[in-house]
């Protein structure tokens, strides 16, 4: 069955959906994202996506073409018109297609952002095999550009990192910079030592997940430790157990590193444990 | 007028060339270009642009959908049916549009490459009065991805540093990590000091410049000394003369940086020299 996506104003099937090439998130890769995720037909934790999307966008000196109020709107309409219970809700904005390519930016009163949303249907994510078995990583250098706290599309070397992760017969890669983990491909990294859980501060460095600052909470309120500092991949591979946290995969269990097993290579407690309460707390809250 | 425009195999108009949302270069940035320029009709430096394009693609895994000859025969027929005299012809190769976002490369049997070459008639290009007065630049912190020697659309950073540029009153940015200019956002740096040429050794830190590359060759040819390595802010501010060099502006003086002037304030000796020589010896070798 054909989707039906958002584009600029207007509800159309997948293969109408066409953007100028002049538009700077094809040329430049000038425009930012966000997915939210859908649990019971509802989504998920909405108004966090929606405050980082205007923060992005701030960041970049652009302007939002739609209030919160529009964007929840369009991505319940989405979710209405496709028929979505799981799955994932993918929304980008650009700078937009002015007429020419050129470095500076185009003046926001003569060309108006591309704004596109689709959906991802994806029944049986929160139930993902994946959670039971836990997923493997290997250690990459993080060679991206240093605003990682902007969603920005510039997603090549992610991609990039995944495919190596694949050639290597694993699921996803660990960035690594000044011998620290910063974070997963498209998510955060955890590691759980001595009952503690160790993630890498907020900085320019890393995403501010929204499932992060979710799961964080939901730990401490469960009186889990929660240590936010860095951490070696040496010392992720001598942890009791690691996980990672994105909107789609939630709460993923890491039972290996670099070939390294964490504990005896199955999922940890922790990690299922936090899995649970934000599933559940998440369907709760979501709208 | 409206352009014509080039687009997997048809000749169309600009207004109607379109790309999927979900085409690679759109949602990942996962797409690599070259930009050619045109004088007196005929093209400058093309078997350069076409072999970095190849080792471009390359380095991401990506095919060409064309060979050189049919590359050469598509930059000709839109030189042709735009009358272009004098202007650039902007290039862009993307991994495709698979039917939806994946980090996962699709495969290639099922997602070709998505093709576009579009014109940029600029007359006087080769006479701009920027050659006469020189450019003034700023400098600022270089954080983009760690493999610049890849000619990749992930040019947000690059095109943020324009527009600091500009609101700093200057033309452009030179770019410096670790305490040394890298290059310029969309050129390479040089400075020229007691005579000699200086600019930075090629490495995945900078861009390999096609016109880089011929002009330093002109330069060795005309017995003058080039320096290839670092040099830093403080150092590029009292040397003799500065200048970039890049497809579109050629040789172009750069007279001021962070407000320092250089020399006397007008392009230098070396600067007008290399342009010169440049400029002819590279409309005798278009074709």
């Amino acid at each position: 069955m054909s989707r039906t996506v958002y584009l600029n104003g207007q509800y159309l099937p997948e293969s109408e959906a066409k953007v100028s090439i002049f538009d700077r998130g094809f040329l430049m890769a000038d425009g930012v994202y966000e997915v939210t995720s859908v649990l019971d037909g509802r989504l998920i934790d909405f108004d966090g996506h929606a405050a980082r999307l205007e923060r992005s966008l701030k960041a970049l000196d652009m302007a939002s073409p739609v209030g919160r109020d529009e964007l929840l709107e369009i991505h319940r309409e989405l979710v209405r018109l496709n028929g979505i219970e799981e799955g994932m809700i993918y929304l980008q904005i650009t700078r937009g297609a002015p007429g020419d390519r050129d470095f500076v930016f185009p003046d926001p009163a003569e060309t108006p952002p591309t704004i596109v949303l689709f959906t991802q249907n994806k029944p049986g994510m929160a139930d993902a095999p994946a959670a039971r078995t836990g997923i493997r990583v290997i250690t990459i250098d993080d060679l991206r550009w240093h605003r990682r706290d902007i969603k920005t599309v510039q997603l090549l070397y992610p991609s990039m990192g995944k495919m190596m992760a694949k050639a290597a017969g694993a699921d996803d890669a660990w960035l690594v910079e000044d011998g620290k983990v910063t974070e997963g491909t498209s998510n955060n990294a955890y590691i759980v030592s001595g009952g503690r859980i160790i993630t890498r501060e907020l900085s320019h460095d890393i995403l501010h997940g929204i499932t992060r600052k979710a799961v964080l909470r939901f730990a401490r309120e469960a009186q889990m430790e929660v240590e936010e500092r860095a951490f070696s991949p040496e010392e992720a591979k001598s942890a009791d157990e690691a996980f990672i946290t994105s909107a789609s995969t939630f709460v993923m269990p890491v039972v290996e590193i670099d070939g390294t097993p964490l504990g005896d290579g199955k999922p940890g407690p922790v990690a299922r444990r936090l899995r649970e309460i934000y599933l559940e707390e998440s369907r709760a809250a979501a709208i």
